[in-house]
Protein backbone atom coordinates (compact mmCIF):
# COMPACT_ATOMS: atom_id res chain seq x y z
CA UNK A 1 0.00 0.00 0.00
CA UNK A 2 1.26 3.70 -1.13
CA UNK A 3 2.35 5.45 2.11
CA UNK A 4 3.19 9.28 2.69
CA UNK A 5 6.50 9.23 3.56
CA UNK A 6 8.51 12.27 4.35
CA UNK A 7 12.54 11.86 4.69
CA UNK A 8 14.91 14.77 6.20
CA UNK A 9 18.53 15.28 4.81
CA UNK A 10 19.70 13.71 1.30
CA UNK A 11 23.39 13.55 2.04
CA UNK A 12 24.37 10.04 -0.02
CA UNK A 13 22.71 8.13 2.30
CA UNK A 14 19.17 9.91 2.73
CA UNK A 15 19.11 9.86 -1.26
CA UNK A 16 19.00 6.36 -0.95
CA UNK A 17 17.02 5.44 1.38
CA UNK A 18 14.19 7.98 -0.45
CA UNK A 19 14.91 6.66 -3.82
CA UNK A 20 14.19 2.87 -2.50
CA UNK A 21 10.92 4.37 -1.24
CA UNK A 22 10.35 6.21 -4.17
CA UNK A 23 10.77 2.80 -6.06
CA UNK A 24 8.52 0.65 -3.80
CA UNK A 25 5.70 3.31 -5.00
CA UNK A 26 5.59 5.68 -1.73
CA UNK A 27 4.47 9.00 -1.84
CA UNK A 28 7.92 10.70 -0.45
CA UNK A 29 8.03 14.31 0.45
CA UNK A 30 11.76 15.62 0.52
CA UNK A 31 13.60 18.39 2.17
CA UNK A 32 17.31 19.14 2.35
CA UNK A 33 19.21 22.13 3.64
CA UNK A 34 20.94 22.71 0.56
CA UNK A 35 17.78 22.48 -1.53
CA UNK A 36 19.56 21.09 -4.61
CA UNK A 37 20.63 18.00 -3.43
CA UNK A 38 16.49 17.43 -4.10
CA UNK A 39 16.37 17.57 -7.32
CA UNK A 40 17.28 14.16 -8.75
CA UNK A 41 14.94 12.68 -6.54
CA UNK A 42 11.89 15.12 -7.70
CA UNK A 43 12.99 13.81 -11.39
CA UNK A 44 12.02 10.48 -9.94
CA UNK A 45 8.55 11.77 -8.21
CA UNK A 46 9.30 13.54 -5.08
CA UNK A 47 7.83 16.14 -3.77
CA UNK A 48 9.85 19.17 -2.25
CA UNK A 49 9.19 20.85 0.64
CA UNK A 50 10.82 24.01 1.46
CA UNK A 51 11.28 23.99 5.24
CA UNK A 52 10.99 20.78 7.78
CA UNK A 53 7.96 21.93 9.36
CA UNK A 54 6.65 21.75 5.62
CA UNK A 55 8.08 18.31 4.91
CA UNK A 56 7.23 16.76 9.04
CA UNK A 57 3.24 18.11 7.91
CA UNK A 58 3.48 16.02 4.82
CA UNK A 59 3.55 12.49 6.51
CA UNK A 60 2.55 10.57 9.58
CA UNK A 61 6.17 8.58 9.09
CA UNK A 62 9.37 11.43 9.30
CA UNK A 63 12.61 9.80 8.57
CA UNK A 64 15.91 11.90 9.46
CA UNK A 65 19.08 11.16 8.20
CA UNK A 66 21.46 14.65 9.00
CA UNK A 67 24.84 15.04 10.33
CA UNK A 68 24.89 14.67 13.59
CA UNK A 69 22.18 14.89 16.44
CA UNK A 70 21.87 18.24 17.41
CA UNK A 71 21.16 19.19 13.70
CA UNK A 72 18.09 16.32 14.08
CA UNK A 73 16.83 18.88 16.75
CA UNK A 74 17.95 22.03 14.88
CA UNK A 75 15.95 20.43 12.11
CA UNK A 76 12.67 19.27 14.46
CA UNK A 77 12.79 22.31 16.21
CA UNK A 78 9.86 24.31 14.57
CA UNK A 79 7.86 21.02 13.19
CA UNK A 80 4.51 19.95 13.81
CA UNK A 81 5.38 16.81 15.51
CA UNK A 82 2.91 15.83 17.26
CA UNK A 83 1.20 12.53 16.22
CA UNK A 84 3.72 12.19 13.87
CA UNK A 85 6.37 8.95 14.27
CA UNK A 86 10.10 10.28 13.82
CA UNK A 87 12.71 7.44 12.67
CA UNK A 88 15.65 8.75 13.52
CA UNK A 89 18.62 7.20 11.20
CA UNK A 90 21.48 9.90 12.26
CA UNK A 91 24.68 8.50 13.24
CA UNK A 92 24.96 9.15 17.15
CA UNK A 93 25.33 7.66 20.27
CA UNK A 94 23.31 5.67 22.75
CA UNK A 95 23.20 8.67 25.22
CA UNK A 96 22.42 10.55 22.04
CA UNK A 97 19.27 8.68 21.28
CA UNK A 98 17.66 8.22 24.57
CA UNK A 99 17.42 11.69 25.17
CA UNK A 100 16.53 13.06 21.77
CA UNK A 101 13.41 9.99 22.76
CA UNK A 102 12.71 12.22 25.49
CA UNK A 103 12.83 15.22 23.67
CA UNK A 104 10.51 13.44 21.22
CA UNK A 105 8.28 12.71 23.39
CA UNK A 106 7.75 15.91 25.03
CA UNK A 107 6.57 16.93 21.55
CA UNK A 108 3.78 14.45 21.27
CA UNK A 109 6.12 12.38 18.84
CA UNK A 110 6.37 8.47 18.63
CA UNK A 111 10.46 7.67 18.32
CA UNK A 112 12.43 5.17 16.96
CA UNK A 113 15.86 4.86 16.73
CA UNK A 114 18.35 3.29 13.95
CA UNK A 115 21.69 1.91 12.96
CA UNK A 116 22.23 1.92 9.43
CA UNK A 117 24.12 -1.25 9.06
CA UNK A 118 25.71 -0.81 5.33
CA UNK A 119 26.45 1.69 2.76
CA UNK A 120 24.65 4.09 0.83
CA UNK A 121 24.80 1.79 -2.56
CA UNK A 122 23.73 -1.32 -0.19
CA UNK A 123 20.37 0.17 0.39
CA UNK A 124 17.19 -1.89 -0.52
CA UNK A 125 19.92 -4.80 -1.67
CA UNK A 126 20.20 -8.00 0.03
CA UNK A 127 22.74 -7.90 3.33
CA UNK A 128 21.39 -4.42 4.66
CA UNK A 129 20.17 -4.04 7.77
CA UNK A 130 19.01 -1.76 9.74
CA UNK A 131 18.38 -2.18 13.89
CA UNK A 132 15.62 -0.40 15.51
CA UNK A 133 15.04 0.31 19.06
CA UNK A 134 12.44 2.30 21.01
CA UNK A 135 8.91 2.49 20.17
CA UNK A 136 7.48 -1.12 19.48
CA UNK A 137 4.03 0.16 18.65
CA UNK A 138 6.03 2.39 15.85
CA UNK A 139 8.00 -0.30 14.90
CA UNK A 140 5.11 -2.59 14.60
CA UNK A 141 3.22 -0.13 12.39
CA UNK A 142 5.41 0.85 9.69
CA UNK A 143 7.46 -2.34 9.48
CA UNK A 144 6.81 -2.55 5.96
CA UNK A 145 7.67 0.54 5.00
CA UNK A 146 10.78 0.01 6.72
CA UNK A 147 11.96 -3.55 5.05
CA UNK A 148 11.84 -1.49 1.92
CA UNK A 149 15.04 0.32 2.79
CA UNK A 150 16.93 -2.62 4.34
CA UNK A 151 15.83 -6.06 6.17
CA UNK A 152 14.70 -4.20 9.60
CA UNK A 153 15.28 -6.10 13.06
CA UNK A 154 13.62 -4.30 16.40
CA UNK A 155 15.95 -5.26 19.09
CA UNK A 156 14.72 -3.32 22.36
CA UNK A 157 12.34 -0.56 23.83
CA UNK A 158 15.54 1.41 25.17
CA UNK A 159 16.14 3.79 21.99
CA UNK A 160 19.66 3.99 23.10
CA UNK A 161 20.14 -0.01 22.03
CA UNK A 162 20.34 -0.07 18.28
CA UNK A 163 22.89 2.69 18.27
CA UNK A 164 24.58 0.84 21.26
CA UNK A 165 24.56 -2.42 18.76
CA UNK A 166 25.61 -0.48 15.63
CA UNK A 167 28.46 0.60 17.28
CA UNK A 168 29.25 -2.58 18.95
CA UNK A 169 29.42 -4.10 15.47
CA UNK A 170 31.72 -1.31 14.29
CA UNK A 171 33.84 -1.82 16.86
CA UNK A 172 33.87 -5.42 16.45
CA UNK A 173 34.51 -4.83 12.58
CA UNK A 174 37.14 -2.29 13.45
CA UNK A 175 39.44 -5.13 15.86
CA UNK A 176 38.93 -7.50 12.23
CA UNK A 177 39.99 -4.47 10.26
CA UNK A 178 43.67 -3.64 12.67
CA UNK A 179 44.16 -7.14 12.49
CA UNK A 180 43.71 -7.30 8.96
CA UNK A 181 46.04 -4.49 8.32
CA UNK A 182 48.53 -5.40 10.66
CA UNK A 183 48.70 -8.89 8.96
CA UNK A 184 49.10 -7.14 5.61
CA UNK A 185 52.10 -5.28 6.42
CA UNK A 186 53.60 -8.07 8.20
CA UNK A 187 53.21 -10.16 4.90
CA UNK A 188 54.26 -7.01 2.53
CA UNK A 189 57.32 -7.41 4.50
CA UNK A 190 58.01 -10.71 3.34
CA UNK A 191 57.32 -10.00 -0.20
CA UNK A 192 54.42 -13.03 -0.12
CA UNK A 193 51.37 -11.84 -2.48
CA UNK A 194 48.92 -10.14 -0.29
CA UNK A 195 45.92 -10.91 -2.13
CA UNK A 196 46.96 -14.33 -2.71
CA UNK A 197 47.33 -14.88 1.14
CA UNK A 198 43.89 -12.83 1.79
CA UNK A 199 41.63 -14.82 -0.38
CA UNK A 200 43.23 -18.19 0.46
CA UNK A 201 44.66 -18.61 3.98
CA UNK A 202 43.15 -14.98 5.68
CA UNK A 203 39.88 -15.02 4.61
CA UNK A 204 38.80 -18.72 5.20
CA UNK A 205 40.68 -18.60 8.72
CA UNK A 206 38.86 -15.87 9.85
CA UNK A 207 35.73 -17.14 9.07
CA UNK A 208 36.18 -20.69 11.16
CA UNK A 209 37.58 -18.32 13.79
CA UNK A 210 34.32 -16.24 14.17
CA UNK A 211 32.40 -19.16 13.80
CA UNK A 212 33.37 -19.60 17.77
CA UNK A 213 32.66 -16.50 18.82
CA UNK A 214 29.07 -17.89 19.68
CA UNK A 215 30.40 -20.17 22.16
CA UNK A 216 32.85 -17.59 23.46
CA UNK A 217 30.18 -15.22 24.16
CA UNK A 218 28.35 -17.84 25.98
CA UNK A 219 31.06 -18.49 28.58
CA UNK A 220 31.47 -14.55 28.79
CA UNK A 221 27.69 -14.56 29.94
CA UNK A 222 28.46 -17.55 32.57
CA UNK A 223 31.69 -15.78 33.92
CA UNK A 224 33.34 -19.96 33.38
CA UNK A 225 36.40 -18.74 31.86
CA UNK A 226 38.34 -22.32 32.22
CA UNK A 227 39.30 -23.79 28.76
CA UNK A 228 41.25 -26.98 27.68
CA UNK A 229 42.08 -25.49 24.04
CA UNK A 230 44.07 -22.48 24.40
CA UNK A 231 44.62 -20.59 27.49
CA UNK A 232 46.29 -17.09 28.11
CA UNK A 233 49.71 -18.40 28.97
CA UNK A 234 50.09 -19.99 25.67
CA UNK A 235 48.59 -16.95 23.75
CA UNK A 236 51.13 -15.22 25.42
CA UNK A 237 53.32 -16.89 24.35
CA UNK A 238 52.02 -16.60 20.71
CA UNK A 239 51.66 -13.01 20.78
CA UNK A 240 55.49 -12.57 22.20
CA UNK A 241 56.43 -14.58 19.17
CA UNK A 242 54.38 -12.09 16.89
CA UNK A 243 55.87 -8.71 18.17
CA UNK A 244 59.20 -10.03 18.32
CA UNK A 245 58.59 -11.05 14.33
CA UNK A 246 57.13 -7.43 13.55
CA UNK A 247 59.98 -6.06 14.63
CA UNK A 248 62.02 -8.22 12.87
CA UNK A 249 60.21 -7.49 9.32
CA UNK A 250 60.29 -3.52 10.32
CA UNK A 251 56.40 -3.42 11.15
CA UNK A 252 55.09 -1.33 13.72
CA UNK A 253 53.01 -3.48 15.96
CA UNK A 254 51.30 -0.83 17.46
CA UNK A 255 47.78 -2.32 16.72
CA UNK A 256 48.72 -5.52 18.89
CA UNK A 257 50.13 -3.82 21.40
CA UNK A 258 46.87 -3.48 23.74
CA UNK A 259 45.75 -6.71 23.34
CA UNK A 260 49.22 -8.01 24.64
CA UNK A 261 48.35 -5.13 27.31
CA UNK A 262 45.47 -6.77 28.84
CA UNK A 263 46.72 -10.91 28.12
CA UNK A 264 49.64 -10.22 30.13
CA UNK A 265 47.52 -8.37 33.04
CA UNK A 266 45.48 -10.98 33.25
CA UNK A 267 48.42 -13.61 33.33
CA UNK A 268 49.65 -11.32 36.19
CA UNK A 269 47.07 -11.65 38.08
CA UNK A 270 47.56 -15.53 38.33
CA UNK A 271 44.70 -16.62 35.52
CA UNK A 272 47.35 -17.60 32.77
CA UNK A 273 45.23 -20.86 32.49
CA UNK A 274 41.77 -19.10 32.11
CA UNK A 275 40.77 -18.85 28.22
CA UNK A 276 40.71 -15.89 26.08
CA UNK A 277 36.81 -15.16 27.54
CA UNK A 278 38.34 -14.02 30.74
CA UNK A 279 39.83 -10.88 29.12
CA UNK A 280 36.65 -9.22 28.66
CA UNK A 281 37.18 -8.63 32.88
CA UNK A 282 40.13 -6.71 31.89
CA UNK A 283 37.85 -4.38 30.18
CA UNK A 284 34.93 -3.46 32.52
CA UNK A 285 36.09 0.00 34.60
CA UNK A 286 35.18 -0.46 38.59
CA UNK B 1 52.00 -47.16 1.16
CA UNK B 2 53.37 -47.43 4.74
CA UNK B 3 56.35 -45.48 5.71
CA UNK B 4 58.65 -45.18 8.50
CA UNK B 5 57.99 -41.75 10.36
CA UNK B 6 59.71 -40.27 13.64
CA UNK B 7 58.28 -38.09 15.73
CA UNK B 8 60.00 -36.41 18.43
CA UNK B 9 58.19 -34.25 20.82
CA UNK B 10 54.64 -35.79 22.56
CA UNK B 11 53.30 -32.68 24.06
CA UNK B 12 49.49 -32.44 23.32
CA UNK B 13 50.63 -31.50 19.42
CA UNK B 14 53.33 -33.77 18.70
CA UNK B 15 50.83 -36.71 20.26
CA UNK B 16 48.19 -36.05 18.18
CA UNK B 17 50.57 -35.91 15.16
CA UNK B 18 51.97 -39.03 15.81
CA UNK B 19 48.73 -40.49 16.75
CA UNK B 20 47.51 -39.57 13.32
CA UNK B 21 50.04 -41.18 11.49
CA UNK B 22 49.41 -44.18 13.03
CA UNK B 23 46.08 -44.16 12.18
CA UNK B 24 46.59 -44.20 8.63
CA UNK B 25 48.99 -47.11 9.12
CA UNK B 26 52.52 -46.04 8.96
CA UNK B 27 55.10 -47.26 11.28
CA UNK B 28 56.16 -44.49 13.52
CA UNK B 29 58.66 -44.14 16.02
CA UNK B 30 58.20 -42.11 18.88
CA UNK B 31 60.31 -39.99 21.33
CA UNK B 32 60.16 -37.50 24.36
CA UNK B 33 62.28 -36.13 26.89
CA UNK B 34 59.73 -37.21 29.73
CA UNK B 35 59.29 -41.26 28.37
CA UNK B 36 55.91 -41.25 29.61
CA UNK B 37 54.37 -39.44 26.97
CA UNK B 38 54.76 -42.51 24.48
CA UNK B 39 52.99 -44.49 26.58
CA UNK B 40 49.44 -44.20 25.24
CA UNK B 41 51.06 -44.32 21.34
CA UNK B 42 53.15 -47.42 21.97
CA UNK B 43 49.97 -48.91 23.14
CA UNK B 44 48.58 -48.11 19.96
CA UNK B 45 51.40 -49.33 17.48
CA UNK B 46 54.28 -46.56 18.15
CA UNK B 47 58.34 -47.92 19.06
CA UNK B 48 59.74 -45.81 21.85
CA UNK B 49 63.20 -44.41 20.54
CA UNK B 50 65.73 -44.50 23.94
CA UNK B 51 67.06 -41.07 22.54
CA UNK B 52 66.74 -38.79 19.95
CA UNK B 53 69.80 -40.47 18.02
CA UNK B 54 68.13 -43.58 17.53
CA UNK B 55 64.26 -41.81 16.85
CA UNK B 56 66.14 -39.90 14.23
CA UNK B 57 68.12 -43.05 12.49
CA UNK B 58 64.44 -45.09 12.55
CA UNK B 59 63.27 -43.11 9.59
CA UNK B 60 64.22 -40.97 6.66
CA UNK B 61 61.35 -38.62 7.63
CA UNK B 62 61.76 -37.05 10.75
CA UNK B 63 58.55 -34.57 11.97
CA UNK B 64 59.97 -32.40 15.33
CA UNK B 65 57.71 -30.22 18.02
CA UNK B 66 58.52 -29.17 20.82
CA UNK B 67 58.37 -26.29 23.15
CA UNK B 68 60.70 -23.81 21.12
CA UNK B 69 63.42 -23.81 18.22
CA UNK B 70 66.49 -23.61 20.76
CA UNK B 71 64.74 -27.07 22.27
CA UNK B 72 64.70 -28.40 18.33
CA UNK B 73 68.69 -27.88 17.97
CA UNK B 74 69.67 -29.16 21.68
CA UNK B 75 67.39 -32.33 20.48
CA UNK B 76 68.63 -33.12 17.33
CA UNK B 77 72.35 -31.69 18.17
CA UNK B 78 73.97 -35.34 18.46
CA UNK B 79 71.10 -37.15 15.84
CA UNK B 80 72.74 -38.91 12.26
CA UNK B 81 70.61 -35.90 10.13
CA UNK B 82 72.95 -36.63 7.16
CA UNK B 83 70.60 -37.57 4.11
CA UNK B 84 67.17 -37.17 6.32
CA UNK B 85 64.26 -35.11 5.82
CA UNK B 86 63.59 -32.88 9.05
CA UNK B 87 59.81 -30.89 9.25
CA UNK B 88 59.98 -28.65 12.15
CA UNK B 89 56.47 -27.86 12.86
CA UNK B 90 57.74 -25.87 16.37
CA UNK B 91 56.39 -22.79 16.77
CA UNK B 92 58.62 -20.07 16.28
CA UNK B 93 59.67 -16.74 14.50
CA UNK B 94 60.78 -16.55 10.71
CA UNK B 95 64.49 -15.57 11.81
CA UNK B 96 64.61 -19.02 13.61
CA UNK B 97 63.60 -21.24 11.18
CA UNK B 98 66.13 -19.76 8.77
CA UNK B 99 69.10 -19.99 10.85
CA UNK B 100 67.55 -23.85 11.47
CA UNK B 101 67.38 -24.54 8.13
CA UNK B 102 70.94 -23.39 7.60
CA UNK B 103 72.09 -25.18 10.54
CA UNK B 104 70.35 -28.19 9.25
CA UNK B 105 71.71 -28.14 5.43
CA UNK B 106 75.21 -28.29 7.07
CA UNK B 107 74.67 -31.12 8.61
CA UNK B 108 73.34 -32.43 5.18
CA UNK B 109 69.82 -32.88 5.79
CA UNK B 110 66.84 -31.16 4.00
CA UNK B 111 64.86 -29.02 6.19
CA UNK B 112 60.81 -28.06 6.11
CA UNK B 113 59.45 -25.85 8.46
CA UNK B 114 55.87 -25.81 9.04
CA UNK B 115 52.69 -23.57 10.60
CA UNK B 116 50.44 -25.54 12.16
CA UNK B 117 46.87 -23.59 11.81
CA UNK B 118 44.68 -25.47 14.14
CA UNK B 119 44.34 -27.00 17.36
CA UNK B 120 45.85 -30.57 18.53
CA UNK B 121 41.85 -31.80 18.64
CA UNK B 122 41.64 -30.73 15.41
CA UNK B 123 44.19 -32.59 13.27
CA UNK B 124 43.13 -35.11 11.01
CA UNK B 125 40.14 -33.35 11.09
CA UNK B 126 38.43 -31.24 8.19
CA UNK B 127 39.93 -27.49 8.11
CA UNK B 128 43.16 -28.28 9.61
CA UNK B 129 45.56 -26.91 7.85
CA UNK B 130 49.65 -26.57 8.19
CA UNK B 131 51.35 -24.35 5.84
CA UNK B 132 55.06 -25.54 4.86
CA UNK B 133 58.13 -23.78 3.45
CA UNK B 134 61.85 -24.57 2.89
CA UNK B 135 62.66 -27.70 0.47
CA UNK B 136 60.32 -27.91 -2.19
CA UNK B 137 62.05 -31.70 -3.02
CA UNK B 138 61.09 -32.19 0.45
CA UNK B 139 57.43 -31.50 -0.10
CA UNK B 140 56.65 -33.31 -3.06
CA UNK B 141 58.23 -36.54 -1.97
CA UNK B 142 56.31 -36.31 1.34
CA UNK B 143 53.42 -34.48 0.77
CA UNK B 144 51.42 -37.58 1.28
CA UNK B 145 52.46 -38.33 4.81
CA UNK B 146 52.01 -34.72 5.62
CA UNK B 147 48.33 -34.94 4.00
CA UNK B 148 47.36 -37.15 6.86
CA UNK B 149 47.90 -35.17 9.73
CA UNK B 150 45.91 -31.92 8.01
CA UNK B 151 45.73 -30.41 4.77
CA UNK B 152 49.40 -29.24 3.88
CA UNK B 153 50.28 -25.92 1.67
CA UNK B 154 53.26 -25.47 0.35
CA UNK B 155 54.16 -21.39 0.19
CA UNK B 156 57.41 -20.45 -0.09
CA UNK B 157 61.06 -21.94 -1.15
CA UNK B 158 62.44 -19.84 1.57
CA UNK B 159 61.76 -21.60 5.04
CA UNK B 160 60.39 -18.55 6.83
CA UNK B 161 57.90 -18.08 5.28
CA UNK B 162 55.30 -20.54 6.38
CA UNK B 163 56.43 -19.41 10.28
CA UNK B 164 55.84 -15.61 8.79
CA UNK B 165 52.04 -16.79 7.30
CA UNK B 166 51.33 -18.74 10.63
CA UNK B 167 52.11 -15.78 12.47
CA UNK B 168 50.38 -12.96 10.07
CA UNK B 169 47.17 -15.63 10.21
CA UNK B 170 47.28 -14.90 13.89
CA UNK B 171 47.92 -11.43 13.85
CA UNK B 172 44.57 -11.09 11.43
CA UNK B 173 43.07 -13.54 14.09
CA UNK B 174 43.99 -11.52 17.30
CA UNK B 175 42.53 -8.17 15.87
CA UNK B 176 39.37 -10.05 14.88
CA UNK B 177 38.59 -11.35 18.76
CA UNK B 178 40.22 -7.96 20.12
CA UNK B 179 37.47 -6.38 18.41
CA UNK B 180 35.08 -9.40 19.51
CA UNK B 181 36.02 -8.67 23.47
CA UNK B 182 35.76 -5.20 22.98
CA UNK B 183 32.17 -5.30 21.68
CA UNK B 184 31.16 -7.80 24.25
CA UNK B 185 32.25 -5.40 26.48
CA UNK B 186 30.40 -2.73 25.48
CA UNK B 187 26.82 -4.94 24.53
CA UNK B 188 26.93 -6.95 28.20
CA UNK B 189 27.45 -2.97 29.61
CA UNK B 190 23.90 -2.58 28.38
CA UNK B 191 22.40 -5.93 29.70
CA UNK B 192 22.21 -7.15 25.84
CA UNK B 193 22.15 -10.86 25.48
CA UNK B 194 25.77 -11.76 24.08
CA UNK B 195 25.01 -15.26 22.41
CA UNK B 196 21.89 -13.36 20.47
CA UNK B 197 24.14 -10.20 19.00
CA UNK B 198 26.91 -12.62 18.47
CA UNK B 199 25.18 -15.10 16.74
CA UNK B 200 22.72 -12.72 14.91
CA UNK B 201 24.06 -9.89 14.39
CA UNK B 202 28.05 -9.82 14.81
CA UNK B 203 29.47 -12.90 13.25
CA UNK B 204 27.52 -12.53 9.99
CA UNK B 205 28.81 -8.86 9.93
CA UNK B 206 32.31 -10.20 10.45
CA UNK B 207 31.85 -12.71 7.57
CA UNK B 208 30.24 -9.92 4.84
CA UNK B 209 33.08 -7.70 6.13
CA UNK B 210 35.78 -9.81 5.90
CA UNK B 211 34.76 -10.62 2.50
CA UNK B 212 35.66 -7.55 1.00
CA UNK B 213 39.32 -7.69 2.51
CA UNK B 214 40.88 -9.33 -0.95
CA UNK B 215 39.86 -5.96 -2.22
CA UNK B 216 41.52 -4.22 0.15
CA UNK B 217 44.64 -6.17 -0.28
CA UNK B 218 44.63 -5.38 -3.83
CA UNK B 219 44.28 -1.59 -3.17
CA UNK B 220 47.24 -1.90 -0.76
CA UNK B 221 49.27 -3.81 -3.59
CA UNK B 222 48.68 -1.58 -5.83
CA UNK B 223 49.16 1.55 -3.64
CA UNK B 224 45.92 3.21 -4.60
CA UNK B 225 44.24 3.92 -1.76
CA UNK B 226 41.40 5.94 -3.09
CA UNK B 227 37.70 5.18 -2.32
CA UNK B 228 34.27 5.93 -2.44
CA UNK B 229 32.43 4.44 -0.18
CA UNK B 230 34.24 4.93 3.30
CA UNK B 231 36.70 7.41 3.78
CA UNK B 232 39.33 8.14 6.82
CA UNK B 233 37.21 11.28 7.44
CA UNK B 234 34.23 9.10 7.95
CA UNK B 235 35.95 6.46 10.14
CA UNK B 236 37.50 9.26 12.53
CA UNK B 237 33.77 10.67 13.37
CA UNK B 238 32.65 7.07 13.59
CA UNK B 239 35.59 6.44 15.70
CA UNK B 240 35.04 9.16 17.92
CA UNK B 241 31.79 7.91 18.44
CA UNK B 242 32.56 4.73 19.92
CA UNK B 243 35.38 5.88 22.08
CA UNK B 244 32.96 8.55 23.82
CA UNK B 245 30.41 5.37 24.18
CA UNK B 246 32.67 3.26 25.26
CA UNK B 247 33.89 5.61 28.10
CA UNK B 248 29.90 6.42 28.83
CA UNK B 249 29.24 2.79 29.32
CA UNK B 250 31.80 2.53 31.57
CA UNK B 251 33.86 0.64 29.33
CA UNK B 252 37.89 0.73 28.38
CA UNK B 253 38.72 1.77 24.38
CA UNK B 254 41.89 0.49 25.40
CA UNK B 255 41.88 -2.32 22.40
CA UNK B 256 40.40 0.00 19.54
CA UNK B 257 42.93 3.11 20.69
CA UNK B 258 45.73 2.36 18.24
CA UNK B 259 43.41 2.12 15.44
CA UNK B 260 42.15 5.56 16.21
CA UNK B 261 45.92 6.94 16.53
CA UNK B 262 46.83 6.16 12.84
CA UNK B 263 43.73 7.07 11.62
CA UNK B 264 44.34 10.46 13.59
CA UNK B 265 47.99 10.22 12.05
CA UNK B 266 46.84 9.61 8.41
CA UNK B 267 43.83 12.36 8.72
CA UNK B 268 46.55 14.59 10.12
CA UNK B 269 49.13 13.93 6.64
CA UNK B 270 46.37 15.46 4.55
CA UNK B 271 44.88 12.05 3.27
CA UNK B 272 41.59 11.84 5.21
CA UNK B 273 39.94 11.38 1.48
CA UNK B 274 41.63 8.18 1.16
CA UNK B 275 40.55 4.32 2.28
CA UNK B 276 41.13 2.19 5.45
CA UNK B 277 43.36 0.61 2.66
CA UNK B 278 46.13 3.48 2.89
CA UNK B 279 46.42 2.80 6.73
CA UNK B 280 49.59 0.18 6.33
CA UNK B 281 51.74 2.66 5.36
CA UNK B 282 51.30 3.89 8.51
CA UNK B 283 52.55 0.62 10.11
CA UNK B 284 55.64 0.49 7.75
CA UNK B 285 58.92 1.39 9.53
CA UNK B 286 61.52 3.59 7.83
Amino acid sequence: MSENISVLGLGLMGSALAESLLAAGHRVTVWNRSPDKAEPLVAKGATRAATPAQAVGASELVIVCVLDYPAVREVLEDAPLRGRVVVNLTTGRPVEARETATWAAGRGADYLDGGIMAVPYMIAKPGALILYSGSRTAYDRHEEVLAVMAEPRYVDPDPGMAPLLDLAMLTGMYGQIAGFLAAAALVTSAKYPLTEFTGTLLVPWLNAMAASEPATAAAIESGDHRTEVSNLEINRVGMDNLIRTFREQGVRPDLLIPMKTILDQRVARGLGHEGLSGLVEELRIG
